[in-house]
């Protein structure tokens, strides 16, 4: 008899009749809304030992191949300040060109001054962060163009939608920042587009938050909006880093403009920089993942380096983003075990220059399906076990970045408890390991009952936001609900109970008026 | 700029209008069925390191309360010539009573002999699977007494499905093996039922195969068949171990007849029992999942010690199948993160005794939704990470086991293979680093038509069955169908594929006229 034929839990004899032998009680399924757990799944520690993809001389390889790439042919450093930032440090410019090579020294002598570990400063100090070492934090999606939930369909992002994902963001712990703009609201006019969505976040969530790098000008009105909504001075927000900024090399070997500039603007007032390449392979990198993984090493190097030479000790993170695309058409391809490795090898680098390492929780579906869960899950995995610090669209990411999902952010959000779960040490405490229970219950008794189990049933196990484990029966007469049915109801109730968190009104004030002053002034050009 | 809001491949400058900015190419999705890629799924060797959930001392700590249950609390054993048997072996058997108490130092004599490799033989030798060390092998569902597709629903167990589901594992290279039967035919008698199913296994595939344990004959005439299948002398088949049997305990601590009887048929003629206790802690084992995984390794230690004591150096494998139940209802749940932790820590116990592992692929979902999937692959990120030998279960299970599921089987066939690609050693040869390529294409090119591209396109990545990467409007045209619709069309067109493996006309002959024989017999008593 296999395990699968057990019979119901105290019957005793084997039988050849296995039909229903093992019955599910009925009871509630997925019909509940966990509560957020206290603070339970605030400050997360992962205590695995990393995955190694790479031996330590596979690791050397890729090392140098990358030192080679920044020594030999160079990045492309689309910002004369930049150039010359560089030049200043010791890069080797090619006149007249945007060319930029960097000698091996220089740029272990660069990453070597960066932080191993810091904190991200939240204007509520409970959700401030820390990043690097064995903290683990995840960020909302960040940067859909479309929107979608099921009633709604798939739709452009908007200010509505916009401040709905902000405010799932703000519900649950697990979900320890925000993490740009979970849709783009194109209903705000582009000059003005940060100064709202920035003002709404400050409002809508207390947690650490995100500006893109797009021009100086936003850059720094969004470290405005940090140190107000913080209510702090700027000398102390250059000391308390409260504010990041994803810096995307384009690659192949490339630094635009507008990503240096951010840097600049970011760096030289301590404040985080997360530079991440988007090397897929096949595509913007070699089709190879070791030569993916090569190429997103040197340029996130490059931009590390040179977050140092804008200043000394700046906070800065390695990302990785290096994935797959399907060969036959081009489209990227995420979750897959291709993603797996790369992830891992890019933990292996990360650590081996002592820098905090980003990574991302993707999936390519086109709907809340089986394939959105087992990518997700696949990412989740090598994110976890690669030791990645910081995990950006953590919570809603769908059709490869393309769409931040409703029902997407709730599934999300269960998957990250369960990893949170996981990673929580196992008990092995002398109560834990239970002998006297199994000595009171002893051979053929059970467990129901016992005070062993009457004393720890109640928080003895996750209880899944989306799991429906109600039998066949129970779960056939509620309408056979699938998951995507569960999360589609839970995103509304938790919206439905959203409640804003305290905000000074003295900041709200200044706040307020500091936006109404900057779109006064037009906020920033655009193109159109 | 995020990641996120990378435009078209090959657009250069960050934007403001993010909307469609990274459109997705059209083309192929999940339409299409993979090859089984040659022989490249066969003989699958996981090289990770193992993930350690529990402490060295931790560790010392589950064994030693486990030894101390055998010694103290001790199992009732509910099979004279067992107790017999235990007796002679030095066992302390209560006279008068079903109880038997087994001092540490007998049990850890008795599983010092238990060998930590074999191989499990099938009747094509390229079948034979490696049991333990680092390799990894699949079985799919066993015992499920229902079976389900789309169209049919979910339904008794039959022949015809049955079969089926035996040729979708013939199918298939990353399932190495059968599993008993994946769903019970309870329209064939059950007196002549093993009589049939065995004889479809060995016809309709060439795997190596599981037989029940209930009730001596059944055991003997499985033993024939499997002889028969391979045609061999008994003394070669005793030789070379080619049929494997579950052996369940009967949680809290107890072995039941059929179970101890199948531990001496199989065990005696050097064939393989896989020990697994079923813990559901919270019902059947204490609440604590460190006190469920006690009771598991105590009741399996002495399962595996009782396979000595019939025959030294008989082959079997340590089992895991602790996991928790929903304390609001009493359901067992799967693939969820006390799970994770149990199947690690039970893979640190199997290799503290020097035996090979055996674990499964759970969930508990009524359908093949997101939940199917993240249940599934949290499982499976447990067995691979935490140093699981042989998969029970590998595809197919759904509902909790009470349901094999067709459309499942082809999702996770899609899994395992993922697993069996991350599990491949990452290239990191010169030419895999790319420098060369690196070279050639230079800052701001890209790499779709390079030479080191076209050379590797087609079979640089994992090509999955199900997975969609269609972009939104290419899937909306085809129906936005989801990885239920991709997987129930699949696995119609594997079964449409399906051939008979080659069988020698005289083996089938031979095969045919036992199971002839045994009938006319009138098959094994059974209770009705």
């Amino acid at each position: 008899m296999d395990d699968t034929t057990k019979p119901a839990l105290h019957e005793t004899e084997a039988t050849d009749i296995p039909v229903e032998r093992r019955r599910r009680t009925g009871g509630r399924g997925g019909d509940r809304i966990r509560k957020t757990n206290g603070s339970k799944y605030l400050n997360l520690v992962n205590n695995l030992s990393h995955t190694q993809i790479l031996s330590p001389e596979a690791l050397d390889d890729v090392h140098n191949a990358s030192l080679t790439i920044l020594e030999e042919i160079g990045m492309d450093i689309i910002l004369p300040e930049a150039r010359e930032r560089m030049k200043a440090a010791g890069a080797d410019v090619t006149p007249g060109t945007e060319r930029v090579r960097f000698d091996r020294g220089l740029i272990m002598d660069m990453i070597a001054s960066a932080p191993s570990t810091f904190t991200l400063h939240a204007r509520n100090p409970l959700r401030n962060v820390q990043i690097g070492g064995k903290n683990l934090v995840f960020a909302q999606v960040a940067s859909a163009p479309f929107v979608a939930d099921r009633e709604g369909g798939r739709r452009a992002g908007n200010q509505e939608d916009f401040r709905k994902l902000i405010k799932l963001a703000q519900s649950f712990d697990v979900i320890h920042m925000t993490g740009g703009y979970p849709v783009e609201p194109i209903d705000i006019h582009a000059s003005v587009r940060h100064l709202d969505c920035l003002s709404d976040i400050v409002k809508l969530t207390d947690k650490a938050f995100h500006c893109y790098s797009l021009g100086q000008q936003r850059n720094l009105d969004a470290i405005e909006i940090a140190r107000i909504g913080r209510g702090i001075s700027m000398e102390q927000m250059e000391r308390e880093p409260s504010l990041y900024t994803i810096i995307n090399s384009s690659s192949p070997l490339r630094l635009d403009g507008p990503m240096l500039q951010g840097i600049i603007e970011m760096s030289s007032r301590n404040q985080v920089v997360v530079v991440t390449p988007f090397t897929l392979a096949g595509a913007m990198a070699p089709v190879t993942i070791a030569g993916a993984v090569v190429q997103q090493n040197a340029e996130a190097l490059c931009g590390i380096a040179f977050t140092q030479m804008v200043r000394k000790g700046a906070p800065v993170m390695y990302g990785g983003f290096t994935s797959n695309v399907d060969m036959k058409t081009g489209a990227p391809a995420f979750g897959t075990p291709e993603y797996m490795k790369a992830v891992m090898a890019g933990g292996q680098l990360a650590r081996r220059y002592g820098l905090p390492y980003r990574t991302s929780n993707t999936n390519a579906s086109n709907t809340l399906d089986a394939q959105a869960a087992y990518e997700s899950a696949l990412s989740l995995w090598a994110v976890t076990q690669g030791g990645g610090n910081f995990v950006l669209h953590s919570a809603g990411w769908s059709e490869g970045g393309l769409t931040a999902s409703f029902e997407k952010f709730i599934l999300d959000v269960d998957m990250l408890q369960m990893v949170a779960e996981f990673l929580t040490p196992l008990d092995v405490s002398e109560d834990a390991l239970a002998l006297d229970a199994v000595r009171d219950v002893g051979p053929g008794g059970h467990y129901f009952g016992t005070a062993h189990t009457l004393a720890r049933y109640e928080t003895a196990f996750y209880s899944p936001i989306l799991s429906d484990w109600r039998n066949f029966e129970t779960w056939t007469e509620a309408g056979r609900p699938t998951t995507y049915d569960h999360a589609n109801r839970v995103f509304k109730e938790v919206l439905n109970k959203y409640e804003r968190p305290p905000l000074d009104p003295a900041i709200e004030e200044q706040l307020d008026a500091f936006v109404a002053k900057r779109k006064a002034e037009g906020g920033v050009p655009t193109d159109f």
